[in-house]
C-alpha cells in the first residue's frame, strides 16, 4: 500500500555531452554575485573549472571563490563558508564537483543567514529553515550521493566525531543541475566504484522496508537492474558513456525522494557507514559495502519474503519453493557483482581498528523503519563481522 | 544509451486518504479569484464537490464554476472557459475531476490572455505560450491520463474532426494536484479499467522505441509489472486501496516525462485512438486498448529485441532461445491480461463501422519515432484488423 504522502522535486536537470551550456540561459534568473564552490582543485585540472568560469564571465556575473571542500564537509568550514556568502552578498551558490561540494553548498545557503553557529542549528537540534537562503546550482562531476536533486546535506563535525545528515525541504533543493556523463571520466576508478556502491544502498536501504505491495518497490527494482547491469560495463571501460550516464541518472532518481514515496525505509547501513566515516574519513560508498553484507544477513530472517522477492526480481534467481533459500540466494549474487566491479569488503582494509569498533557502536544511530531494530550489541557484532 | 535531456517537474503531489484537506494551506500563495472546474456533475453525488467548496470558502475564495466539462473538451468549450477566466479576473484554477478536466484547465490558463483563438494558436499552429497564464491546481477523480502532473492539453474540434495534443512547459504544469485513491472508488468500473489501459498505453508507447540500454526503460518496466498486479486486484475489488493507490500514483509517474527522459518514443496507438476518439467519442482508454494488439502485432518484426526483453521482464516468459517466439509469447501474455481486466478489444465494440475507417485513417498523424513508420494502407490495415 501507499501511504499518505507529499511529493515535490522542483530541481530543473540539464543532462548529456555538453549540458553546461545550458548555464548560459538559466544564470540569467539569478542575480550578479556567485559563489564558485568546489573541493581539492580537480576541476581545474580537468578544464571543467575553466569552463564555468568563462561562462560566468561572459554572463556579467562577480565571482566569489570557495574551494577546498573536503571529502566530508567539516562543521568549521561550514561556518567559513556561511559567512563568506553573507559577507559577499551572495545571490547564487555554484557548487561545481561531487556530493560533498553539493552538501556543503547546501549547508552554506541555509547557514548564510541562520544567525547562530549553524552546526548547533540544524544538525545538533535539526530545526527548520526559517532564515532565508541563498539558492543552490550544482555542475556534477562525481555522482553517488544524490545531492544534486535533493534537500540532504551531510556534514561532520570532528570535535564531537560525528556525521550528521539534515534533510531540508523543497525550497534548498538545487535549483538547477548541470549532469554531463562525461565529466565523470577522469573520476578514479576506486571514486566510480565507491559511487556505484553508494547508489545501490541507497536504493536498498529504501527497498528493505515494508512488506507491502507498492509502486515504489517496482522502480527500484527497476534502478536496482539498470544499476547493476551499468555498473559492470562502467568497471569493464570507464569510458563508456552509456553506462557512465545510466549510472549518473540512476544516481539521482535513487535519493531524489521518488522511490521512498508511501513507504517506510531502512538507512541502517548509512548510520554505521556514516558512523565509519567519522572515524576514519573512508570513502563514503566503501564504508557502506563493508558493512552491508554483514548487516543485510543479520536482517534477513526479519524480512524473508522481501528478501526472496529481491532475489527473484532483481537478481533472476529462480524461486526455490523455500523462501529463505531464495533470499540467501539473492544475498550471494550481490555478493558476488560486489566482488566483481571490486567494492572494499571489509572494513579493515578501510582502517577500522578494533579498538574503534565501540566508539563506532556509540556514533551509530539505531533507526526503526526496517525489518529488524538492532540493539548495540548487534551492532557491535555487524561491525566485528565487517572487518 | 541516454540521449540529453532536460527534465522538470515541479508539481507537487498530495497522496493518501484526506489529502484534499492540504488544500486549507496551499490555497494562501495564491489570490482570492478561483475558477471551479468540473465535468457532467459525479462530484456533485460523492461529496467532492461539497468538500472542496467548504474548503474554498473557509480560505475566503470567490468561486467561479465552469462545470459541464465533457469527456473530449472541445475547441467551442475552451473558448467560452478562456473567456471566463479573463472576465472574471481568475487567480487560481481549480479542476476538479478526471483527465478532461485537467487538460481543459491546462488549455484554459494559457487561452485566457492569447488573444486569439486559442485553437488557432494552440493546436493548429502548435505556437508556444508567449502570453500570461493562470496558475492551475487539481483534485483528481479519476486517473489514466497523467494530466494532473504533466503539461499536456487535449483539445477535439468537432468542426474539423480533429482531436490533438499540445504539451505544454513547466509553467503550465498544474502547482499541486491532490491524489486521494478513495476518490477513484465511485468512478464505473468500465471508466476505472479504461483508465487502467491509458496508463498501461502511455507506458508502452515511450518503452517500445529505441534499442539502448537506458534507465529510463528499467523504470517503464518496474511500472508496468505494479499495474498489471494492481490492475488485476482492482478488477477484483474495486475497493481494494492498495491497488487504486498502486494505480493511481503509477498513472502520474506513467505521463510525467520521467520515463522518456533520454529516449526516442512511440506513441503511435495514441495517434490511432484519438482518431478514433474524433470519430466517435469513445472512452479515450478502450479506443487504445481496440487498436493496440494489431499495432503491436505489426510492428514486433521490426523491433524483437525489445519486444523479447519485454516478454522476458514485464511478463515473467522464460526464453524459449527463439527471440521472435519469446517476443510473440509476451504479446499474448498481454492479450491475456488484456481480455482479463475487461478491455475493449475491437473498434466495433466502440460504435466504429466500416466506413468510417477511411476517415479515421485520414484523422491519424503518423509519428515516426516507434520501430516502423506506418504507411496510410498500413493504418487501414491496422484499422480494420482491429475491428
Amino acid at each position: 500500500m501507499l501511504g499518505n504522502f507529499e511529493f515535490c522535486n522542483p530541481t530543473k536537470i540539464f543532462f548529456g555531452k555538453g549540458a553546461v551550456e545550458n548555464l548560459r540561459y538559466e544564470l540569467k534568473y539569478y542575480g550578479k554575485n556567485v559563489m564558485l564552490v568546489y573541493g581539492g582543485g580537480s576541476i581545474k585540472k580537468n578544464g571543467i573549472y575553466d569552463k564555468v568560469v568563462e561562462i560566468l564571465r561572459d554572463c556579467g556575473k562577480n565571482i566569489t571563490e570557495d574551494g577546498g571542500v573536503m571529502p566530508n564537509p567539516t562543521s568549521d568550514k561550514l561556518a567559513e563558508g556561511a559567512k563568506i556568502a553573507r559577507e559577499n552578498e551572495i545571490d547564487l551558490i555554484l557548487a561545481v564537483g561531487g556530493g560533498s561540494v553539493c552538501d556543503y553548498s547546501k549547508a552554506v545557503s541555509v547557514s548564510a543567514y541562520c544567525g547562530e553557529d549553524p552546526w548547533e542549528k540544524y544538525y545538533e537540534r535539526m530545526e527548520d529553515v526559517t532564515n532565508p537562503i541563498i539558492p543552490v546550482g550544482c555542475v556534477l562531476t562525481m555522482v553517488g550521493t544524490g545531492s544534486e536533486m535533493n534537500g540532504g546535506a551531510v556534514i561532520t563535525n570532528h570535535h564531537k566525531k560525528l556525521k550528521v545528515g539534515h534533510v531540508f525541504g523543497y525550497n534548498v533543493f538545487p535549483r538547477f543541475s548541470v549532469l554531463d556523463p562525461e565529466y565523470t571520466f577522469t573520476l578514479p576508478v576506486y571514486q566510480m566504484k565507491a559511487g556505484c556502491y553508494d547508489i545501490m544502498s541507497h536504493i536498498l536501504e529504501q527497498y528493505f522496508s515494508g512488506e507491502d505491495d507498492n509502486t515504489s518497490d517496482y522502480i527500484a527494482e527497476g534502478l536496482m537492474k539498470s544499476l547493476i547491469n551499468s555498473s559492470r560495463a562502467a568497471v569493464r571501460n570507464p569510458r563508456d558513456y552509456e553506462a557512465r550516464s545510466n549510472i549518473m541518472w540512476t544516481a539521482s532518481l535513487a535519493l531524489n525522494t521518488l522511490i521512498a514515496m508511501g513507504k517506510t525505509t531502512d538507512w541502517m547501513v548509512h548510520m554505521l557507514g556514516q558512523a565509519v566515516g567519522a572515524y576514519t574519513d573512508a570513502t563514503h560508498g566503501m564504508t557502506l559495502a563493508a558493512v552491508s553484507m554483514a548487516y543485510y544477513k543479520k536482517i534477513l530472517p526479519c524480512g524473508r519474503a522481501r528478501f526472496a522477492r529481491f532475489a527473484r526480481n532483481v537478481w533472476g534467481v529462480q524461486d526455490s519453493g523455500d523462501e529463505m533459500q531464495t533470499a540467501l540466494a539473492g544475498l550471494a549474487e550481490m555478493e558476488k557483482w560486489m566482488k566483481e566491479i571490486g567494492l572494499v569488503m571489509s572494513l579493515k582494509e578501510l582502517g577500522v581498528k578494533d579498538d574503534m569498533i565501540e566508539g563506532i557502536a556509540d556514533a551509530t544511530f539505531i533507526l526503526d523503519g526496517g525489518y529488524k531494530v538492532l540493539t548495540r550489541d548487534e551492532v557491535i557484532e555487524i561491525l566485528r563481522l565487517s572487518m
